[in-house]
């Protein structure tokens, strides 16, 4: 079982990451160029699952290093209401694997039509996200036969950092990147250990999973992750938000999967786990510090120092790991979750 | 028991339709007239909990009926990283009932720093949020004892559906506005019915909570109250996101709770929950539509026909009042949820 698609596409992501670094600077450069000779006013990223997890990402790194606001669409807009709204100023990028889903091919059309630059970022340079968009950045991933995405995922997300890096002209950042399949690598080597310790959590009935600033979309990946494969109820708060009424729901033993990587957020995160300690959580933390991991009943530390704006593409992976020992510990099977499809025709 | 704070707040939601729709107009429309005249390209709304909620509702009525482009903040780009994003061409608006929380006022004082037209929508017109905007937008709610945020839900709702009307010199969807507090009284004439109601539910331990476009918003306002009243793991999910991945939950007896009102989303609702029935979920639905209530072991129908932009601000009132049942049916206090304060202080 555990040479599933699954486990064998999780531990392709240092290649793909190598690949995509490889095969796309190219093109991404020279989207740069373009952007910083259209000098858009704000970004529009639409997706749908895993990609919109991934735009939760990108939605972080624009405003944090290219000083833009960047909104997630509302896709509903464009399709079910037929009122989209002006984009002519906007910079629009869809993310689907598949590039299948009609909603994101919609307002990736529409911001065309009204004279948007618009980007595709898909594993499928063919599907119609990448017709409907005037510049494609392909994913790189080979085919991922997993229903629940994961290289495809992380693929999605160095696409975003290298755009970011290379629309700021950020040769700093750029160097970094090319670091990010050898730190997946040493990430990697725990597998074992990890499926080891999901036995602890065979009879896990829900979780919440917390992440604040760039990892915020981690916490929502690696929640969807355990919901996909292991069904069970698993819900993603930045700490902040978490504050704000849902921490009503720990108890004694309730599991809180924190991810905790250095830097500027991870102050914010401790204060918000010891202030958690009253409660008696169950606590599993992703991270490289030391004082986070002592929190943690699970900790999973992180081999290797990186930089916070990049640690999406790397704490996920201990996520994605769980999420796989989850699945097996619990006798489901990992290729084939319970009523999915790999590509859903939302609109 | 149902003499609680939070009893009376949801009763008094007619009345507090009605005063702000009363006081708040004329600072509504010479808001309005500022709008038209400096044309910002895109709108930022800041908050946290039920006021994320509300500006939840504000993506979708000021992109369908205004037709710009609004993003939900990221405070922690303005706070823990110190990396606001450019602003001078942004509609900035903070929307906070206390007016208290420091990331929420962080944007504010952000946007306004950068020259941006920045507006406070909070019951509180002398805290920090007020001082920190150029213009301030009044609740109009009176004193807010519960917990959990009802009154104040509903009135930033207005509030916001008021702006995006006279923004847009909208005179149908004006008079439109006035008859929402006696669509507010019609409905909860049914609380007495759905306190009963609840009883089902006692031994409930998660559910999911569904809606899409303008009731997106429904959806997060109805699991929020949940959780934070009842302590069940209750997930909002858009019908089109859930298919993405978190459907793979749903089992035979799964509850899951559809805001279904008249309107462009009401068909792919439909559908969706036809397509769930494989599954034999425990679906509850809050509807005025016969073929939606049919499919619900727990029909919660709205007794009135509401233009569907209006309906966030109806919908949501069963939704509180079965939070309300569930409270009582599980012998919790409505008025002092565990762990929770009125005012959160995160940054």
């Amino acid at each position: 079982m555990v040479d599933s698609h699954l486990s064998r596409e999780i531990r392709e992501q240092p290649a793909v990451l190598q690949t995509v670094l490889e095969r796309e600077m190219e093109a991404v450069s020279s989207l740069a160029e373009r952007l910083r000779q259209r000098a858009p006013r704000y970004v529009v990223l639409a997706a749908r699952g895993s990609s919109d997890n991934a735009a939760r990402y990108g939605q972080y790194l624009l405003g944090a290093f290219n000083g833009i606001t960047a909104a997630l669409a509302t896709p509903s807009l464009y399709t079910l209401y037929r009122r989209p709204p002006s984009l002519k100023d906007a910079l629009v990028i869809g993310v689907s694997q598949s590039g299948q889903s009609p909603d994101i091919v919609s307002v990736i059309a529409e911001g065309r039509s009204q004279g948007a630059l618009t980007v595709a970022i898909t594993n499928d340079t063919h599907s119609p996200l990448a017709q409907a968009a005037q510049t494609t950045l392909d994913l790189c991933a080979g085919p991922e036969y997993s229903l629940a995405a994961t290289k495809t995922y992380t693929s999605s997300l160095m696409v975003l950092a290298m755009l970011s890096a290379a629309w700021a002209g950020d040769a700093e950042r750029l160097v970094a990147l090319q670091q990010t399949p050898q730190w997946a690598a040493a990430i990697l080597e725990d597998l074992p250990h990890v499926l080891q310790i999901a036995e602890r959590y065979r009879y896990m009935e829900a979780c919440v999973v917390t992440g604040r600033g760039f990892n915020y979309a981690t916490a929502f990946e690696v929640a969807l992750k355990l919901k996909e494969l292991t069904y069970i109820m698993a819900e993603p708060y930045s700490s902040a938000d978490f504050q704000h009424g849902p921490v009503a729901i720990v108890e004694q033993g309730f599991p809180v999967l924190a991810v905790l990587p250095e830097g500027a957020a991870a102050q914010d995160m401790l204060t918000f786990l010891r202030s958690l300690q009253a409660r008696e959580p169950e606590l599993l933390v992703i991270s490289p510090l030391a004082e986070a991991l002592a929190l943690a009943q699970t900790p999973l530390p992180l081999p290797v120092s990186i930089p916070e704006w990049l640690s999406p593409l790397l704490a996920v992976i201990p996520g994605q790991m769980f999420a796989l020992g989850l699945t097996l510990a619990r006798g489901y099977d990992p290729d084939h979750p319970r009523g999915l499809r790999k590509v859903t025709l939302t609109r």
